[in-house]
């Protein structure tokens, strides 16, 4: 039935199997239920109201967007409280005061005493009372004052004497998924808590509220053991999971809920390798595995239910081609890959492979897919 | 007053110089010019009608496209003869009949047996016409029958037998994005060029006339030196060019007409490096330069004029931030790129990062930006 229903589809299309989808939204929130913390989902990964409103079953309703495209689409769909969590840039603060004056719960994270500068002119140029998160940087690895730096308690001041509301702290550890033991992201996990909840009591020392304290990426907030002090989590590719964080230890491989179907279009007998209508252009070109023990090029692949097929991964990727390959260099017997047949190839990275497809096909067994569309652009 | 309008823009967003890109296309119908032979331009690169109607200036109107939603867009605005250059897999047949019967001049490519087995059978059961170019492989790249193989006339006479137009014979050389100089491309082009000519003289000596004989890459249309028996040529990249391009020597950096527009959001002092609002989500994740003697990362850097800002390259990427570096590992003097200023990126594939946009923002010097909207999806 499911797979009858399939073969409808044209290929390349994104699927998401909505039983493994629930099912990774139920193991994030029965982690944070123990941690007692409660999740601000990140919907970049997802960027469809639907899948949204799965993610915040049983949370308080505040979501993470990084654009603001993703906010003006959930917003729409009544979505009133959220975080834009990508550094503001100066030139879109006009566009996030017209945004507050419709009424728009949006919060800005910001890391630079220049941008706060910025924040403070266009709050009296606009008349609006931004509100602002300070990212705190925990690895390196991106963004973010240093916990203790002394610009901290300069550019924290001069937002509320300028007007602006510091709402709090905000911490992601990106680092987390370059980490190659359980327990480094466990450790990852502390030191993303510690930075934050150090730079919360930094603020509070002098006087500010700082009621909000939110850390998160999908293997710390899978892997933490504690969050004293923490009042909020983001995670987004939890949702799908993927294969680098499979990579990572934080999922199983057959808890990835999204993949490509695709269809065999040709054979390389010379090299034992089978050609797909899946390039770059469904597949993207994260090679997130690359760096991982087990390099997976652009994907796995799968049968058309999902079913194990070996270590078969697509090996090289043009625009609208793929070439998929045994992973040791082996031959792939051709014969059980006829022309026209189906596969499904699960990403590296779910939001990048997602990014690449306006819909998804959402599978549920003996049903036939439902299209959800996805907000595009910025 | 271009950056004025400029200014106007939201960060990140794709722009295109009208003026380079003219360039460009004139380069292109001068050499094609000179060879005498027509051009069936790409529209994968662009998938938008002013810019495909630029590129069809003086040819003879077909195109070639990689999708059937290209197909479908093109066809919409008045584009009748189109060539889908992906090996067709039979699960569209279907789609492509119904394109037939809606009086679409579609043609087909196939490299396999099985692939001609399963267009006769659904010639017969749609009652339609197929028309088929048969893929040659020239430089064991991707896909293609090998130009001597028993099971080209096989299949030709086949699809022959099962009342299926054999149109012609296509090749396309993406061996010469991996050329390391100009007489590789050359002679890339020469051997492109031969195994097209080769087979179809195979097919004429069965019988077939064989008008069409199809070939084409940017790197080898534009390095072509003679192209006898070649009935047109498929380009569709050298419409913007791009870094991988610049990397083997068919066009200059100062001819790269796309680039992605953004703002610098934050500093990162340890490393002297500069965060922007472009990350592969806008970027796209193509590492094309990678294997070129000058490794741009995600993109080199250029003021907002398209200015030389020297070897400044985005090392890194996430969802919606770029690590902005020195190529050599120096620091960047942060003074010169304030919170708020914008940068342009020029891309390592026009393709690729053209992919990640809905739109394009064309501009001419002392005009507003005009939006061009872009085919998406399959």
């Amino acid at each position: 039935m499911l797979t009858d229903s399939l073969s409808g589809l044209p290929t390349p299309c994104l699927l998401v199997d909505a039983e493994k989808m629930q099912a990774n939204i139920q193991a994030m929130n029965a982690q944070l239920g123990r941690l007692d913390v409660p999740l601000r989902p990140h919907l970049k990964t997802c960027k469809n109201i639907e899948i949204a409103q799965a993610m915040l079953a049983g949370h308080p309703g505040g979501v993470t967007v990084s654009t603001l495209a993703e906010a003006d689409y959930f917003f729409s769909h009544g979505i009133q409280d959220l975080l834009y969590a990508v550094g503001i840039a100066p030139g879109k603060l006009t566009a996030v005061a017209q945004r507050l004056e419709a009424g728009m719960n949006i919060s800005i994270i910001l890391d630079q005493e220049a941008t706060a500068e910025a924040v403070v002119k266009a709050a009296r140029q606009h008349g609006c009372r931004y509100r602002v998160l300070l990212e705190i940087d925990a690895d390196g690895a991106r963004a973010g004052f240093k916990a203790d730096a002394a610009t901290l308690p300069d550019t924290a001041l001069k937002l509320d004497a300028g007007g602006v509301e510091v709402a709090g702290i905000m911490v992601h550890a990106g680092g987390s998924y370059a980490c190659c033991s359980q327990q480094a992201i466990i450790d990852m996990a502390e030191t993303e808590r510690r930075s934050a909840v150090t730079a919360a009591e930094r603020l509070r020392s002098l006087g500010l509220a700082c009621p909000e304290v939110s850390i998160g990426s999908t293997p710390t907030a899978l892997r933490a053991t504690a969050l004293a002090g923490v009042t909020e989590v983001r995670a987004g590719v939890y949702v799908f999971q993927d294969l680098v964080m499979a990579g990572l230890g934080v999922c199983s491989e057959s808890d990835i809920a999204l993949s490509v179907m695709t269809e065999v279009i040709g054979h390389r007998p010379a090299t034992g390798e089978v050609l797909v209508d899946a390039g770059w252009m469904a597949l993207s070109r994260d090679r997130g595995t690359a760096s991982q023990r087990r390099d997976r090029g652009y994907g796995l692949v799968r049968d058309l239910h999902g079913g194990d097929l070996g270590e078969l991964i697509v090996r090289a990727t043009n625009q609208e081609h793929g070439i998929v390959s045994q992973a040791d260099g082996g031959k792939v017997d051709l014969a059980d890959f006829p022309v026209g047949r189906r596969l499904r190839i699960l990403p590296n990275h779910a939001c990048a492979t997602a990014a690449q497809h306006t819909h998804f096909w959402l599978t549920l067994p003996d049903a036939v897919p439902r299209r959800l569309e996805r907000c595009m652009g910025w």
